[in-house]
């Protein structure tokens, strides 16, 4: 049996998130079916995060097993020529039994996309945060230095959150942006449910002067 | 009777171009439509310039004549509550009567957007061009500096290009980029039918080594 590992890129516009669900299409619901449309095989896909309704991928990792003879590396053009223009799997490789895309995962990076502009993009509107009101970039870079290093973030954890520490080790968290765009960067060993969603809202307050 | 001067950007993916089509949805359709409600007058609204179908625009500048009072900077609100969200106007004002889009261009910017990597993008597909073949910049940077200049470009016109002279003055062309997305800007007093298109398709020629 292979253990075969892809890295995927995804516009979430149309989706309802990564995980699959019942009453939604989903990424990985979509990525299953082409798997198994290819491989003749019932496919669980390992996504190493959850991401939400609405937001993008340039490098989700996920893994599979599978009996089918493919070679690994060939994963990749028989999934894009099945798949969505807006899925595309970027590279598929052939990975050791015990790969697991999240308990393997060391480290995530997000970017969170705020452009501050009125009246909003009509060209960006797809992968940006509006925001009208202007922003001091430069408290809310001042913000993030405080996030780097190891901390426990229980503050920026949404109700629900079932993990066992709150603690988590951030490496990098920056902000940087051309004249209308802002990102957010931040990268760490690890995420609570919805911890940078709720962080990005506290960056936007301090860059609101809150 | 008032001469109003709007900073247009749109999202060209679901429009057939700028130009008002009898059977395409344009952007000029549904800008003049939008005014038409607002004003209760016919609108002809003068754009700097004819998109093709797919091509976007950050700042298309366009005006119409009116004999509405709606205070002019109103107009970008009151468009903006009327027009679909790929469409957004990021400025009203008034100008001269004298002020006409097309005739009073000094200059005019272009970017064309090339993603160069296996297996193209599903998050920038619609904003960008895939080529999958790998691309030499330096080479296509080295091109650009002969562009730049006072020059006769019939080499890079369309056939049924109308212009007059085909003497244009470029007075900015390069390629920046990132990892994935090289970038060719060009600026200059005016192009000739295509030739944005048809140049940007020769540099790739250039980056492919041809």
């Amino acid at each position: 049996m292979s253990n075969i590992k892809l890295v995927i890129e995804y516009d979430g516009t149309n989706y309802g998130g990564w995980h699959r669900q019942k009453n939604a299409v989903t990424v990985q619901g979509v990525v299953e079916d082409a798997l198994c449309r290819l491989t003749g095989e019932e496919i669980n896909l390992i996504g190493a995060s959850r991401t939400d309704s609405g937001v993008h991928a340039l490098g989700q990792v996920a893994n599979f097993h599978t009996n089918c003879t493919i070679p690994p590396d060939r994963y990749a053009y028989a999934l894009n020529s099945l798949l969505p223009m807006d899925i595309r799997i970027r590279e598929s490789l052939a990975v050791p039994e015990s790969f697991h895309a999240r308990y393997s995962a060391i480290g995530k990076r997000y970017r969170y996309s705020i452009y501050n502009r009125i009246p909003g993009t009509a060209l960006y509107r797809n992968i940006s945060y509006n925001v009208y009101q202007p922003l001091d970039r430069a408290k809310m870079a001042e913000a993030c230095r405080y996030l780097i290093g190891t901390h426990d973030f229980s503050a920026f954890r949404a109700a629900g959150s079932s993990a066992k520490t709150s603690v988590r080790t951030i490496d990098q968290a920056e902000i940087t942006g051309t004249e209308d765009m802002i990102y957010f960067l931040i990268k760490g060993n690890g995420f609570l449910y919805n911890m940078v969603r709720i962080i990005a809202g506290t960056l936007i307050d301090i860059g609101k002067g809150k």
